[in-house]
């Protein structure tokens, strides 16, 4: 047992952000390790998630997921490989997923940890395409919004982890059309690449404008990854019948007022518009559907994803602010 | 022959509100009778509707019906008697209802009169519970909202011709809790007749806390025929998985501004709320079930009704500019 920690390093919430997070709010930390109990298992994690939805959780408000605690750490969705065990299941040297991420190691029940086969596809993947992210755009696209052959789909935050992936499933599901907006020009050239038929740069203003030539027969779908000023421009370009799947609103993460709300929300009653708001853990019971059909893209090459990496648990923190300043394209992770 | 007229009394839209509507926009005038052709029939109007979504008609915008133009007369639904026929299928005497509301006669094809039996029920029912204000409730509660029993429903606008019928559906269906808005004592007295578990007057201001009050385990389903701050607070209030039938938006008809928005609307992402227009023409299909479902509870004396009457053509401006203060408890019609 001589190579076995006995301690982990760690990043704690130190403070709850008041607006925008900053480095102040986390703290890297030493914290001792539990001894293993049966039927539990020691993870070194070697890859790590960070994701926006993580925001919400520094407030302390009641939501979906309970808040972060204060001098407690954070968590996420990580990778990593079993190096000690006291649980048949999962013997040392298992590759698993689990979701004490935020720390080098980690003492998880073996219930709480899910083998995974890296040798194919490595290890993002199941941070990504085959992770969270994948299930979130499988499920707004399909089961939220309810697609249908020939959509015009619009997708804000179109170069995030779950953005590019609803593009490249609508087009790969017959869409007619695909738009997406992203905040750089590297990124609406990526999109392009990725197969979007038409791009908006939102930093270029005039969403309402840039839409219309974006998407002159309207929208049929629109997959909300942003809120605000998008989701205005959007309802006011919707065709009747159209769905809008709200997914995030990453523009008010960070708000301190009352975020702007969509001025024109009443065009919902003329235009018989359906908005529906989801959480990806509401959608558990899609997921083996969701792998039977995106694998086989993945497979043959027609699923693309892009992986934004940063090294070091120390800069995690920093990784995770550049979530809103649009530091990654696709998903963002921390190699340990 | 002799008792035929040749011309009408007829209301007009003189000019298109900006905002409030006011007398001056409307002009009543005489206007001649076209000649009866094959198939038509001459309808001598007695009762005729009067609803808050010709407003928006009002103004010259692309909607889900065309806009009325200036110096034509407005429509509406209207019932009248055949006074002169050229079609055999409804002769001299029969009653009908059509949608040449707002003049006193009107020569109408036989295809655009659906003849009605007035002996049972009267007239009013047509306009009404049995018209589209009752469809609309139907279609929005069940099909639209997906009411499920138990349900916490709140109605607001709830003394109006639609919600007041939305809130007793709701009761004679199985709802957990029904609760109502409106702006007068009077009228959450006749809610509270009419069996609404509880009742808010939006006058009273605080709109969250008395929904607070009045539903303490939150809302399954908002029936929205306000917007604007009425549904701010419900979405505050809504369950998870809960719906917004969105039906109209009167506290916005006459807003010369982009009106208030629901600024927590990014709530219906943790909540996965749905929120879904509708307009009723879009719930024809569904006519045949309502009649099936409304006629019985109205048999039975389950169901009631109120009828809002003013006499008149040239009184039927002040009883549309009425619908927006408040004047009328259910359905207000004009007898002319």
């Amino acid at each position: 047992m001589n190579d076995i920690p006995t301690t982990t390093r760690q990043i704690v919430l130190a403070s709850r952000p008041q607006g925008e997070p900053t480095a102040e709010n986390f703290r890297l930390e030493d914290a001792p390790l539990a001894d293993l109990q049966d039927g539990q298992v020691l993870v070194r994690t070697s890859l790590m998630s960070v994701d926006p939805y993580m925001r919400g959780r520094m407030n302390d408000v009641k939501s979906y997921v309970p808040p972060f605690q204060v001098d407690q750490p954070l968590t996420g969705h990580a990778v990593g490989t079993v190096i000690a065990s006291r649980s048949d299941d999962l013997p040392v040297g298992t590759e698993v997923t689990h979701f004490n991420g935020w720390r080098e190691h980690t003492v998880l029940d073996a219930d709480d940890a899910t083998r995974v086969d890296t040798e194919q596809v490595g290890q993002a993947p199941y941070l990504g395409v085959l992770g969270m992210p994948g299930l979130t755009a499988y499920a707004g696209l399909f089961h939220v919004g309810e697609f249908a052959e020939g959509d015009t789909v619009f997708v804000s935050g179109a170069a995030g982890a779950v953005g590019s992936l609803v593009g490249q499933m609508a087009k790969l599901a017959g869409a007619g059309r695909v738009v997406g907006s992203a905040g750089s020009p590297e990124k609406l050239e990526r999109l392009r690449q990725l197969g979007f038929d038409a791009v908006i740069n939102y930093k270029d203003g005039d969403l309402g404008g840039q839409l219309r030539e974006a998407a002159p027969d309207g929208i049929d779908l629109y997959f909300d990854n942003v809120g605000g000023d998008h989701l205005e421009a959007a309802l006011s370009r919707m065709n009747t019948h159209g769905r809008v799947v709200m997914c995030g609103a990453i523009s008010q993460y960070n708000a301190t007022e009352p975020p702007p709300a969509p001025r024109n929300l009443a065009l919902a009653i003329g235009k018989c518009l359906t908005l529906r708001g989801f959480v990806v853990g509401a959608y558990d019971h899609v997921r083996a559907e969701f792998l039977q059909r995106v694998q086989p893209w993945l497979a043959h090459g027609q699923l693309d994803w892009d992986v934004t990496e940063r090294t070091g648990l120390e800069n995690a923190p920093d990784a995770f602010l550049e979530l809103f300043s649009g530091g990654n394209t696709g998903k963002m992770v921390v190699r340990l």
